[in-house]
């Protein structure tokens, strides 16, 4: 374990809200000037502390030199956390505090998980973007816009139905559902149009959470207005009685949705609590979709600075997966580096510990835990092509002897571990993690991998995924799915990549199958076409689009003191 | 008739979309600093020519005095059209070239409408508000955080159902339902939490369009954050078992719904054509709710101009009336004149011309649709006590002996009548308008009267309204909305004002009965509380709380062009 910080702060750290209000925020107009070279007309201002780069100044940007892209990623997801955005902000803060001209590209948060049980998503402790309050909760309407713009083609579909349908679209093939960005279980299978002639034609429909839209991956991957435009055009609604695909553009709904989304395309800009510019810009899921901020936002922040730390959702197995054969594959975006964030609690779990007892120090469990980190550092480094390094978060429950065992088998690896403690400490506790993450670059020429050809049928690259990143024997499909695959392709979308959505707490598709399981099966009850997004959703296990709330929601702890600032939000 | 522009315009105007993006608009913030004196520090700026002022200096300005308040209303509306929107901007450019301190307050459009039939509501011609694309689509979020704040409300309810429904509940009874910003006919009538347990509890719901929401109304009602607050605790969803209230309150989300609306709260700045400061800030509907722009923007207008020009949705005989009755009587606000908008085509409508022949002379007609201004008027004068003039937009296909023969007829009532052609010239075409307003603010004592007193029973309310204002005979009840109001005052909320929803386009609640219709019954279906609004919605009639769209929405024509500028929006 090299550089461990010697002076690892391991009290209390104050509420994230606390620490965000507290913090001493630069000018937007002055962040952008004096550490991205932006003059504040190129900005569209959201207040004092919040902007988005103009797209025209966006589009200026194109054929500067672009700078090396950091990836974060992680072990499989426990209950006892790993905390991926933190380290994300804390390695870009220990960047910038080397002196490295960084930008952290990150996701907006949703304000359904804000009022439910996960809280907010703007990092914690001292590794928090800012103003939090702000990011977490309507931020710049980006996520109503995509809200926004999902909902018209629904309406304008069923309004299609109750006006003649004159496409002949088949009401029982409509895959096009509503969102809404919160936990609402209620509104997972519906049924609208109820109420007699006046009020459209009856059906089943369902609501998904708006992070799970086709129109938010869509926003996320577009490349520019025209782009966004084009993919929203070839979203695929549902079919027509003669099984001809329904797209937005026969709806002639596309152009519409595209003014909607036109000012959300911009990337926005906000700060790390020690000034570090944080494009925090799109927020797709890592399952039904590809779970990484927007190719503009990502591409804006290479051509501004010399290191870009971005992070992938979940798992590497689902996230960084799907950044390489999504994102990268659809960009041509590539990472110099991976970083894995791990725990001594999650590795712990891994290794079989329950979570009562994730306090006790264990080396065993430690060591059995690391075939989980061991398996995704192999994906990393031999399926991804890109040079690892590990960055383990520490809590304040860690032994030493704990953090002590993690670098020893790690190391075995031949990977670097850095412990980082940037929770507690900002940027300053992950400079060793940054130095780490400088020298792997300087070192290693990245030669990113696609996990299978763009020419493979969506089975075989079903297949490449499971057995060569989730350690399976094979996959299966449901008949059902067998034969919507079938139709997919023959429907002329063979040559997208595939999206697996898959239980992100295991490499299998059973989430209590902790560690690195080997010789399961892939099952794929269902198929989604993403054809504006680009990809064909492959769905295995029971994945939730439409999250709930939990008996007393965060909502119950949030409010508005009375000198009106905001409080409870974590 | 007075003052008539000699060099009225009447030759063709180009679409609003065309002459907004021609527009030369200042930046919002010399807008604040030269029109208004708010230095750039307190305005919450959203790109560069809109702004938010900050609620920390709404609050500063308290105790200022206070400007005079014009309201800008009309007789019953027609598919004619009356332009009142049009005419509130024009005569707020009049005003300003007149060398008067102006500030014109609005409400928001709804994205509903934009893509719908009616199309954006920024005004129109050259007496429009912008940036009018940014206006109708999505601004400053306002409408969103609203439907978030409304939904979240609605995901909790459920939510408490689902998990053990402690408060014990009757579902039969909840009248909240959810809201979204668009038209959308099949969401009317819906059933939700279907697909077993784990999806909450099976029961009817339907959606409103965000106007209709009471959080909206509650919004443009609040005096400050903890009014807000207040409001939003004291709506109730539905009842218990035993009969008794379940307010937000209860359910412990109305202070997350204030976190959601904290912003939101804070009024919108942008400006006219001529660059006369627009406050644009929310947009509750005319019917069930009080129809008019935020208490807020007023008032922080008025203590920011010496005159200040705002709108009540529909004829005088409903938004009007609830300004008066609901807004002022909560605000203290009180206008010092009434500008009643008319049309000769609206005034050949109510006449008995069809749509097809109102380009046709007819000073007959003309004669016979003056009985319904002249009812808007002895309202205006007599009921609430204001002095009024008559705005006359003219219309190309207005003849001058058309014109005229309106001019002379309002004249007969003792009301000066002045043609106005904003629409075609921008201000310069209402200063004659203007001057008889500020000539009418000068000499008249405004003394605004209440139409019903607040401890009048319910019931007696609707019968003031009805008689007096509506030229009814009586007001009856049916039985389930009887009882209903008598429940309601049993609970305590006898106090509060009526909010009569009613078909705009007659004083009866018959839509075909135009002119001045005497004697007839309002019968009223349905009683609604909105508890945190404070006021009982009487509905009469079908009132539509979430529109369709047409069979060719004008989303169709909406788009966004290769350079990136949206195009289509009327």
């Amino acid at each position: 374990m090299a550089r461990v910080t010697t002076d690892a702060h391991t009290g209390p750290v104050p509420a994230d809200i606390e620490i965000a209000e507290a913090a001493d925020l630069l000018p937007v107009v002055d962040l952008a000037r004096d550490r991205l070279g932006i003059a504040a007309e190129h900005l569209l201002p959201y207040g004092h502390t919040k902007a988005k780069i103009a797209l025209e100044h966006v589009r200026s940007l194109e054929g500067r030199p672009e700078g090396a892209l950091v990836l974060v990623t992680a072990i499989s997801p426990t209950p006892a956390g790993e905390g991926k955005t933190t380290t994300s902000v804390g390695l870009a803060d220990a960047l910038s505090r080397l002196g490295e001209r960084t930008v952290v590209a990150l996701r907006e948060p949703s304000m359904g998980p804000v009022f439910g049980i996960k809280g907010g998503a703007a990092g914690g402790g001292y590794a928090q973007v800012v103003p939090m309050a702000d990011i977490n909760l309507n931020f710049t309407g980006d996520f109503a816009a995509v809200a926004a713009a999902h909902n018209l083609l629904s309406a304008v579909l069923d309004n299609h139905l109750h006006h003649g349908n004159e496409l002949d679209v088949d009401p029982r093939t409509i895959t096009w559902k509503r969102v809404v960005d919160l936990n609402d279980r209620a509104l997972r299978e519906v049924v609208v149009g109820l109420g007699g002639p006046t009020n459209g034609v009856p059906r089943e429909d369902g609501f998904d959470i708006v992070v799970a839209s086709e129109v938010m991956a869509i926003l996320c991957l577009a490349t520019s207005v025209a782009d966004l435009r084009e993919r929203l055009g070839a979203i695929v609604v549902g079919y027509t009685r003669g099984r001809e695909p329904v797209r937005a553009r026969d709806l002639q709904v596309h152009g519409a949705m595209t003014a909607i989304l036109k000012d959300a395309l911009a990337p926005n800009l906000v700060q790390t609590l020690e000034h570090t510019p944080a494009l925090v810009h799109g927020g797709p899921f890592a399952n039904i979709a590809h779970g990484c901020n927007s190719v503009v936002a990502t591409r804006t922040a290479l051509r501004l600075a010399d290191y870009v730390v971005t992070e992938a959702g979940f798992g590497a197995d689902l996230g960084a997966e799907k950044f390489v054969d999504i994102t990268c594959r659809a960009s041509g975006l590539r990472p110099a580096a991976v970083v894995v964030v791990a725990t001594v609690r999650a590795l712990k779990y891994h290794g079989g510990v329950e979570v009562a007892d994730l306090a006790t120090e264990s080396l065993e469990a430690l060591a059995a835990g690391m075939a989980n980190l061991r398996r995704h550092l192999a994906n990393v480094r031999e399926v991804y092509g890109l040079p690892a390094v590990v960055a383990l978060n520490r809590f304040p429950s860690d032994t030493d002897a704990e953090v002590a065992e993690v670098g020893r088998l790690v190391e075995a690896e031949g990977v670097r571990c850095y412990e980082a403690t940037h929770f507690a400490e900002g940027g300053r506790g992950a400079e060793a993690l940054a130095r780490g993450v400088l020298e792997v670059i300087e070192a290693a020429e990245a030669d990113m991998q696609l996990v299978y050809p763009d020419d493979a049928p969506l089975a075989r690259k079903a297949e490449a995924v499971a057995t060569r990143v989730y350690g399976a024997a094979a996959v299966t499909f449901e008949p059902r799915a067998a034969r919507r695959l079938a139709a997919i392709e023959a429907e002329g979308y063979g040559h997208l990549p595939v999206c697996i959505a898959k239980t992100q707490s295991s490499f299998s598709t059973d989430p209590s199958l902790r560690g690195a399981p080997e010789g399961h099966t892939v099952t794929v009850r269902e198929v989604r076409l993403s054809a504006g997004a680009g990809f064909v959703v492959l769905v295995t296990g029971e994945i939730m689009t439409m999250p709930g709330l939990p008996k007393v929601p965060a909502s119950t702890r949030i409010d508005v003191d009375d000198d009106g600032r905001i409080v409870g939000l974590s």
